[in-house]
C-alpha cells in the first residue's frame, strides 16, 4: 500500500451557509426546533429567509467545514460534494480550493440551485439549521472518483449524506473502495434527528465498516435508544475508535477498553457554536493521520472546535496550525 | 416643516463585500495600496477572487453600512442605492429590509451584476479594498425619490458616490432637495484617493451645500493639501459641523471655533477595521437626529466604531442600542 496522498478526503453536502442571529421567539414563531436541523425545500428556504435578520454568508456543510480544517492544521485535504454552476457555487469550490483543499466533483450544469443552510444563532450561542439540500440531490456514486478514495488515508463521511436520494450509495461505495484500499473509514452521525431517520443503516455501517466514529452525546444515545453509559459501552463494541463529544464538559475518545476524558480548550466568548462538532472532528482526524496519541488527537480536537465558536461562520478565521503549538 | 419621518437617508454604492484574511505578500504581490481602495472591472474582480483566500460575505457599502448602524442604534433609517435584481442584489436589500431600513430604489433589471468589493484584511487589522462598481453605474438621478429626501432629517451622501457616471447627478440632486426642504445634508469623503479624484467639486460642494462632514486625517489634509491643523482651521470655516477621525487617537468634533476631542472606545481585540468610519458616521448622525451635545454624539461615534472593528464584516452584529447605555 503506497503512502496516502491525501491524509482526509471528506464527502458531504456542499453548502453555502447564511448565518443571523435570532432569539427564542423567532424559533418558537418559525416552528424549529432549537439545537436541530431541519429539511427544507426552496420556498421555505425563500420564505425563512425574508423572515430572518441581516446576515453573513459563509460555505459551510459538515464534512466541508471539517475538510476545510484539515487544510487549516496543514493538513493534505480533499472534498467529494455537489455544488450547481452558479455564484453560490462558485464561491463554495472557491473556498475550499483556496485553502488549498483537492476539490473537483463536477457542478451540475441543471436542476436544483447549491444548497443553502439558513442558521439561526440565538444569545446562548447555539445555532438552529434550515436546510434546502438544491445540488447536493444530484451527488452520484459516479462522483466518486476511486483513485482519489483509494489515495486517502481517511476518507471521512457525514450521516447527512443519506438524506439527498443517490448520495447513500455514492456514500457506500466510497466506503467500500477505501476499505477495499486498506484505508480507515470515519463517520460523523451528523444529528440526532438523522440518526432517528436512518438508525438502522448506521448501526449496520458501524459493526461492518466504520474505524472512526464521531458523535455527540444526544447522537449516540439515539443510535442506541439508550442512556450515555450504555451506548459508550455498545460504540465500544462496534467502532475501531469513537470520539463522543460532551458540549461544554469536552469529549469522551473511546477505543476498545479505553476511556481518554478530553477538556476543551479556554475560549474568551462563545459566539456561534455552529461547525463546532466539525472542527472538532478535523483536529482529531489530523492527529489520528498523524498517528497521534489519542489524547493528543482529542487536545487538537478541542484547540479546532475553540477556534469555530469563537466566531460567526464554521469556517477556521485564525489559521489551525498556528494555534496548536 | 413637518418632523422627519425617517432620521437619517443614506445615498451610496450598493455593494456586497467579500472578505477574507491576506497578508502584505499578497497585497504587494496584487499590488495593492495597502488600505486603500481600488476601482475595478469584472476580470480583475474575478482575478482577485481566484488568488485571494477563502472569505465571508456580507451586505457592505459605506452608506449602506452607516445606515444599518443608524437602524442598530434604534433610529429610523432609509437608503438609496442601485443593485441588479441577482442573487447578490436580493442578499442587499434583505439585510437593509431585514433591519428595518426603508429601502425600494428599483434593482437594475439589465446590466452589469451587483456590485462587489474584495477586502483583504491584514493580521494588523487593516482592510485594503477593490471595488467593482456593477450595477451602481446605473443610479441616475430618476432614482431620487423626492418625497422621502424631503422627509429625511439628515441624508447622508458617501463621497464614493462621485465615481459611477450618473451617481454625481443623482448626489447633487438629493443635496438640493434636502437643503430646499430645510433639512441637513452630510457627506462622507471616503478615501484620499477618492478626494484627490474629485477635491475641488467636494470643497465646492462642501462650501454650498454641506452641513456635516465626516473625514479621517488622510482625508482632509487630501481635501485641502495642507497639514491637518491647516485643513482643520480651513474646514471649519466651510462645513457646518466637521468630524475627524484620528485612528486609534480617536475623533475630533470641529464645530466654528469648537473643538471637541473624542476618545476611542474600549476594543479588546481589533479584528478588522473595515467599516470603522462607516459606523463612526452612524453613531455621530444619530446622535445628531436626536439632538444630541457634540461630545455624546462622538461618543456614540466611537462605541459603534468600536464594535464593527471587534469582528469580521462591517455591519454590526451585536445591536448598537444594547451598547450605548
Amino acid at each position: 500500500m503506497s503512502a496516502p496522498s491525501i491524509d482526509v478526503l471528506g464527502i458531504g453536502n456542499a453548502i453555502v451557509d447564511v448565518i443571523a442571529h435570532a432569539d427564542d421567539a423567532f424559533l418558537d414563531a418559525q416552528s424549529m426546533p432549537k439545537g436541530g436541523m431541519a429539511l427544507i425545500d426552496e420556498e421555505r428556504a425563500e420564505a425563512i429567509y425574508e423572515a430572518m435578520g441581516a446576515g453573513i454568508q459563509a460555505s459551510g456543510g459538515s464534512a466541508g467545514n471539517t475538510i476545510a480544517g484539515i487544510a487549516s492544521l496543514g493538513g493534505k485535504a480533499g472534498y467529494i460534494g455537489k455544488v450547481k454552476a452558479d455564484p453560490l457555487g462558485h464561491v463554495f469550490t472557491h473556498d475550499l480550493r483556496a485553502m488549498g483543499v483537492h476539490f473537483d466533483t463536477p457542478a451540475a450544469t441543471e436542476g436544483p440551485a447549491t444548497a443553502r443552510c439558513l442558521i439561526l444563532v440565538t444569545a446562548d450561542a447555539q445555532r438552529t439549521m434550515n436546510t434546502f439540500l438544491g445540488a447536493c440531490v444530484n451527488l452520484t456514486p459516479d462522483d466518486i472518483d476511486e483513485q482519489i478514495v483509494a489515495s486517502a488515508g481517511i476518507t471521512y463521511l457525514e450521516g447527512y449524506l443519506f438524506d439527498p436520494p443517490h448520495a447513500k450509495e455514492a456514500f457506500r461505495k466510497a466506503a467500500r473502495i477505501a476499505r477495499d484500499a486498506g484505508r480507515k473509514v470515519a463517520l460523523s452521525l451528523s444529528d440526532s434527528f438523522c440518526v432517528a431517520r436512518y438508525r438502522d443503516e448506521f448501526r449496520a455501517l458501524i459493526d461492518e465498516h466504520i474505524d472512526i466514529l464521531f458523535a455527540n452525546e444526544d447522537e449516540i444515545m439515539a443510535l442506541y435508544e439508550s442512556d450515555l453509559d450504555t451506548a459508550i459501552a455498545a460504540v465500544s463494541k462496534s467502532a475501531g475508535i469513537a470520539a463522543i463529544t460532551l458540549g461544554a464538559k469536552g469529549s469522551m475518545i473511546v477505543s476498545g477498553s479505553e476511556r481518554i476524558a478530553v477538556p476543551v480548550a479556554h475560549v474568551s466568548q462563545v459566539v456561534d457554536t455552529t461547525g463546532a462538532g466539525d472542527l472538532y472532528a478535523a483536529g482529531v482526524l489530523h492527529g489520528l493521520s498523524r498517528g497521534l496519541p489519542l489524547a493528543e488527537c482529542g487536545r487538537l480536537g478541542s484547540i479546532a472546535a475553540g477556534e469555530i465558536i469563537s466566531h460567526f461562520g464554521a469556517r477556521p478565521e485564525t489559521p489551525l496550525a498556528s494555534l496548536i503549538g
